[in-house]
């Protein structure tokens, strides 16, 4: 079959790949379209040491399903963390955090540019027929972006605000903004916060991420806070401090991006202020699903190229080019 | 007044220092005796950029109160964030975050150290005739370890590792064994980890704070983690990372130590992990003053000596030595 393939800090298009073999708890999917992440990014960076088929955000169509036939046929997006349910976060109801996982390509799996790709079925969500796959390929990020109200008690009057306006902080601000608190996006891209103001949030253009200091009330207030909550969606090692400088005491911060960098941070603020920081990563795909299906999460604007997957190495250019959101691969359908 | 003041990086015996004024909502206190915490040596470190008299913990009694002339005689212990009860903060209920706050010993408020202190009558606590000064002079870190149980749902099931087996360490331990949960202090110094053995809980002595790395899943479970709850009073700016890898996914780092330094910490594993790091400072008094006179938490085997305040400044070199944990100066009483 035709893939991507990561290896040694390069994306190449490799045209006859080995096609994945289902085992009997598994389903194997032609992929139909895949969009690429930051992460992917990363990765051929040398995050998380990955070499193989990158791409963990897609739709496609099940082909073979040793154990479940009647899901043949169907169009499905699928859950990227491939848990052994029996280790102790596995039994303890945390199988995203599986100690043996494997992670759609990420970790120690081939991932969907390429295709084929395979899943367990328990992994795998048919779509509805009114989903379109430009707009299903988003359900993966989408998740993630519900997985904060999973772990946050976040409140129709809280002010919050997102830091960072690429993919992910524009994804992030729409999920929050659901519940009913005043949001505002601070970015360093015009265009990417006109496109939140048109979707009603609050912008405020920041010069860089290092500016405010943890010190410089001043600058918070000048640029409408503090806030109750603030998400570092900067993809920056600098995006920690800044955000600890714009949440209120007793505030939370939300940690979506998963930056490979040491961040250096004065911890003294955080334990001054009683500050609460909460790592997030992967979420509930079925919250996604409907909110993309009701259109209450709008990702259309987002897209801002589609490659054929012969054109990888030229789409993962693109995707890390300033101004640029989300970049998707056809691949099939 | 006899007093000592801190100054330019060190701290000095001062035999006439001016004696504050009680303004009309405050009490002028005799104080009988104060506990030097390491946050006073970091305050002669620079910590904060506090010049003035340092000190914070104490037991003293009041000798004017012009508007509770009731107070006068009375022993009693102070909470140390002096409010205005009139910024945001403090309308939010939360005075001990004022955003215009004056803090005992820290921030613009001369301290415990020296005959006499100043503070308003609403942070002052009478304390029970049965408890004796040196005890009543753990009341205000007690309270730090009960924020603590303030601030997260610490369950009796919890596995709880904390880290750091210092005067801070060894008081959060107690505090948050009282829950019921498994503790286990991971410290540097056999004599300090014998005391909390003594108290029932498990140790562990760690070659170093900086020994664990996050991807050594093994070298955790060697040591019996991960924990459920993990509680970074190590002092050392390498005591985050060291604690982000104690703890299980989707579990809670509580930091106690200020270290002024500033930490370099790879803030991926936080997000792959899904942890809440949670800042944590001043806690309630009630609590504190009920458990000491209880005895549910023991302190007299914390304290490692007693000096005049006129021999401070070898106190304060006492307190900085190896294998020291709470060095109390006799002022009145």
């Amino acid at each position: 079959m035709r893939a991507l393939e990561v290896r040694n800090g390069a994306v190449r298009f490799i045209p006859a790949y080995p096609r994945p073999e289902p085992q009997p708890d598994e389903a194997l999917i032609r992929v139909r379209l895949a969009g690429i992440c930051n992460t992917d990014l990363e990765i051929v960076r040398g995050y998380a040491g990955f070499t193989g088929v990158p791409g963990h955000e897609f739709v496609g169509e099940v082909v073979a399903c040793p154990a479940r036939p009647d899901l043949i046929g169907r169009r499905v997006v699928g859950e990227i963390n491939c848990a052994c349910f029996n280790c102790p976060a596995c039994r303890a109801n945390r199988p995203t955090h599986c100690e043996r996982r494997q992670v759609l390509g990420i970790v120690n799996h081939d991932g969907a540019f390429a295709d084929y790709l395979v899943l367990p079925m328990v992994n795998l969500h048919p779509i509805p027929d009114d989903l379109p796959d430009e707009l299903a390929a988003f359900v993966e990020p989408v998740a993630a972006a519900f997985e904060m109200l999973e772990q946050v008690h976040v409140r129709p009057t809280d002010r919050i605000a997102v830091l960072g306006d690429g993919k992910l902080g524009l994804l992030c601000a729409q999920v929050l903004a659901l519940v009913g608190g005043a949001v505002t996006v601070v970015g360093r891209h015009e265009e990417k916060l006109a496109l939140a103001a048109r979707w009603g949030l609050e912008t405020h253009m920041a010069p860089s991420y290092s500016s405010i200091e943890a010190s410089s009330a001043h600058d918070v207030h000048a640029i409408g806070g503090p806030w109750d909550v603030v998400v570092e969606a900067s993809g920056s090692a600098a995006g920690l401090a800044y955000a600890a400088a714009m949440v209120r005491p007793r505030g939370t911060i939300i940690l979506k991006s998963t930056v490979a960098d040491h961040s250096t941070v004065a911890m003294a603020p955080v334990v001054v202020n009683e500050q609460t920081i909460v790592g997030s990563r992967c979420g509930p795909f079925p919250p996604a699903i409907r909110a993309l299906t009701r259109g209450s999460v709008r990702v259309h604007e987002l897209i801002t190229a589609r490659y054929p997957l012969e054109q990888g190495a030229a789409a993962f250019a693109r995707a890390a080019m300033p101004g640029v959101l989300k970049v998707q691969l056809a691949i099939a359908g």
